[in-house]
């Protein structure tokens, strides 16, 4: 099965972005316990002060979309939902390098 | 020391992006073996045909840096320059979650 990345944008709403990158790190026990996740980093933008980017490598797309599924995870969204003004991604798919 | 992230983007010559790829690929031995590296992903864009997106983690910034200077690195990039038309990245900072 291939491997799958994302590149994923939160856009806080104003002033909210370090409130809600706290919410999503403190559910790092289901961040930890997902599966079929490889790495899921939390990045804060440089010139956006809004702006969180998340970069993910997943087992496969299907693992993906199941996390999307898990009760769990779920929860921490429905609980970060408030403090969102927007998501989007850029779409990729990954071919090879280090750690892949 | 901090973990540095990147992610960043090259644009292919039109119609030279599986080329460009494919030279990154095959420079491994040097890819697997830079010094600091934790994860060196190559990803196409979906949605975009001539753009490629590198999704990086390094130990620091410092070892980032160091590898632009490292010969074989210098010397793969040499090769790839004249089928790159431009290069840009969206300027982040890692602040947390797994695999970091």
């Amino acid at each position: 099965m291939s491997k799958y990345t994302m590149f994923g944008q939160l856009k806080a709403q104003p002033g909210k972005r370090d409130e809600l990158a706290k919410m999503m790190l403190e559910s790092s026990e289901t961040l930890q316990g997902m599966e079929g996740c490889i790495f899921y980093i939390l990045n804060e933008s440089v010139n956006e002060p809004d702006v969180l980017w998340i970069m993910e490598l997943w087992e496969s797309a299907e693992a993906h979309a199941a996390s999307l599924k898990d009760e769990k995870v779920r929860a921490v969204i429905e609980q970060c939902k408030p403090l969102i003004a927007g998501v989007s991604a850029v779409p990729v798919r990954p071919i090879g390098g280090k750690g892949l």
